[in-house]
């Protein structure tokens, strides 16, 4: 594998896409392994061999340490680099919104998503819960467009992988149902982060042309 | 308030303590300021003139700078000192084991400890969710039990703030009930970062003498 690391992701996701696009715009050269999570790639040895939680995205080192969780694997290829805060304060803010974005965004966003629109036919599977997750993403997009108001970017630093965290779901939430139109500091937010040099969509970044179980070995 | 930052907590709070401990384990000068979460104190206006969220842990610095996220917070205050990994690995690390605090540990052992123990009276209203809570919870804590069995702390790095932070509610986890008899690795690392060198317990380090509404003006 040289010196480089591996990143074992799936199509999608909004988890997915945060190591991949700071790894894109900080041009880190990265093996892109891409693993399909509804064909059950997750579960199987192979991915079980390497993850043992049987969860994407996950990183591995060449020295074979792994990483998982997607707001770890982006802070750990921002270190050193323009997408890290430089102050202990901004860095601080950046753990405040990522914990913020895997409690009240992407534990609400995702489900409702995952559900209603990438396998609508579990939706009557989860019926009861589909109205909890969405009053409360929203309540939690409304506290996010509170924070952005007036604001340009997450942290006080300036765009950074705090931007790419919070925007991981939060870009998708539409998909979910969710009117964004209703949160315009948010939706402004959305644009300013699309707008970065470098920025890819979700689909050109996560295009899903190999499989990581046949090629990862 | 001079140069110093002043903590907003509440008592018997795993998330509360998690600031506090760092504090006083680095010998930081902090003004702590108790807040009666069961008497209403964070919705009354003087709290919410501080932090509109409503909540505590809250951090106010000097200048009049906020932060909340108990693990935000507890970054801060661990910044530049022997509590903070050294590497990017062990603080991405970190990070990581600070999402699943939040989302797989305090998300669940939190409330089936706050309704079965802290407000029993509750318990009846929430009958329905203590049972998937405390699966979550149990779930959560066998992931961390593997993850500690063979290592002494939570990062390859040693003894840091994320072991402070994955112990916040982990450590109060038998007064929710939970068994941690049955989590050798975690029961063996609760006794270690008990015994690092200026560990106090949750009752000594958050005593709640005064009330932040009344003196923090």
């Amino acid at each position: 594998m040289g010196s480089i690391p591996t990143l074992y992701v799936t199509q999608g996701s909004g988890n997915n896409i945060k190591p991949v696009l700071v790894a894109h715009q900080l041009g880190l050269d990265c093996h892109l392994k891409y693993i399909n999570v509804l064909a059950g790639e997750t579960r199987q040895p192979e991915f079980l061999d390497i993850n043992p939680l049987g969860v994407v995205p996950y990183m591995a080192l060449p020295d074979g340490t792994g990483l998982g969780e997607s707001n770890a694997i982006a802070w750990y290829l921002a270190e050193g680099s323009a997408l890290m805060p430089d102050t202990a304060l901004a860095r601080a803010q950046a753990v405040a919104w990522m914990n913020f974005e895997q409690t009240k965004l992407e534990a609400n966003i995702s489900p409702v998503r995952f559900f209603t629109y990438i396998v609508p036919d579990l939706e009557a599977e989860h019926a009861d819960m589909i109205p909890v997750w969405r009053e409360r993403g929203n309540a939690g997009l409304a506290l996010l467009n509170d924070h952005l108001t007036g604001r340009e970017f997450i942290t006080d630093y300036g765009y950074s992988v705090a931007d790419i965290a919070v925007f991981g779901y939060t870009h998708l939430a539409n998909e979910g149902g969710f009117d964004l139109g209703a949160y315009p500091a948010v939706s402004q937010w959305i644009n300013r982060v699309e707008n970065q040099p470098g920025y890819k969509t979700i689909n050109d970044l996560l295009d899903g042309k190999d499989s990581g179980l046949s090629q990862a070995a």
